[in-house]
């Protein structure tokens, strides 16, 4: 990319204001571009040429912000998908858990968040750099959230105090994700359901 | 390799007996060899020409019997942890799926068998004949064992009679691979036991 080409990109970004956008404001929407592109096309033809012509940002600005493409597509793909996975919070956890998890399996099953997940959990069994940007861009943070909206049921009575509420994490989300790397099973509302229904209900026919 | 090689490696083969080996015995060698390198080096020098050295046949046999090195090394993988892996039947069903879980994790975390399994379930998030070999030579497999303990539990009145056993596989095992494909957050005996225990006891307060 030529002097004039980076100048041209940059001039867009002040279409909005008199002068330059505030650096926020550009990496949100880096971000919200990423995380469009991410969820209609996948992680296939995803550049920093391409998201730099799409968000009217320089190469330069991009590089500056995240250290690779991956890293990039994390940050997009958490921002995409922050509001379709929230945790509501009705004060019945069970319910909670219910209606995020049904979003969870709808988004990873009827867009292309399913295979674009599973191909950065399987490029980072090999690829050190992309699994320490996936800890810490994507799944970290999304166990944070889970816990939290446990924890608040915790707090609150409704889940035993005994209970890691870390581990529910790796018994809900991290079972559908297990599904999704190695597909013997399907995965539905009805396997949500059950994932639910075992902890919450315990497994044995104690009365 | 030559005409000559190959009878030369195919002579070692007639070291038991008078004639050649029967098929049977030949194969169970092959993947006694092939998961016994697995387990001390894990995947990384693994070819078929090695394979066909240490254990003694010829590279045709090889070929005859697996499409892949993959697929080799997901038979010799199966047979190699099977003993280690197996489910005892002592009437308990939660004591015996804690001494299964314990030794898994032990296998996952002492031996080169984390890092063999989850660099395999990576790679085969691209390849869709790893994939499926991964399915049908071992997934699956694995899958079908565990699922059998649960249902002599569930036969014996120990696990509720509404309860999905295959369910049970993915927030038992396939929350450890969870943690092990993005390792957030640490594989221990305590965690097995947690994971056993909130399906066991269930997570709610009620009396």
């Amino acid at each position: 990319m030529t002097r004039s080409t980076i100048t041209a990109a940059e001039s867009q970004s002040t279409r909005r204001g008199r002068g330059r956008r505030p650096a926020d404001e550009v990496r949100t929407d880096v971000m919200h571009t990423v995380g469009g592109l991410l969820l209609t096309e996948g992680l296939a033809d995803l550049t920093f040429e391409r998201i730099a012509r799409e968000a009217g940002v320089s190469k330069t600005t991009l590089y500056k912000w995240w250290p690779s493409v991956g890293a990039l597509a994390l940050d997009g793909y958490f921002h995409a998908v922050e509001d379709t996975l929230a945790f509501p919070d009705t004060g019945d956890i069970r319910a909670d858990i219910t209606t995020q998890l049904h979003h969870f399996v709808e988004l990873m099953t009827t867009t292309p968040a399913g295979r674009l997940l599973t191909e950065l959990i399987g490029y980072s069994q090999t690829d050190k750099d992309l699994a320490a940007e996936y800890r810490r861009r994507y799944s970290s943070q999304r166990r944070e959230l889970a816990t939290e909206r446990f924890q608040r049921a915790q707090d609150a009575g409704q889940i035993r105090s005994t209970v890691n509420t870390g581990v529910l994490v790796d018994q809900l989300w991290g079972s559908v994700y297990h599904r999704l790397l190695i597909p013997d099973e399907p995965v539905d509302f009805a396997f949500a359901d059950a994932l639910i229904d075992n902890l919450f209900e315990g497994i044995t026919t104690r009365p």
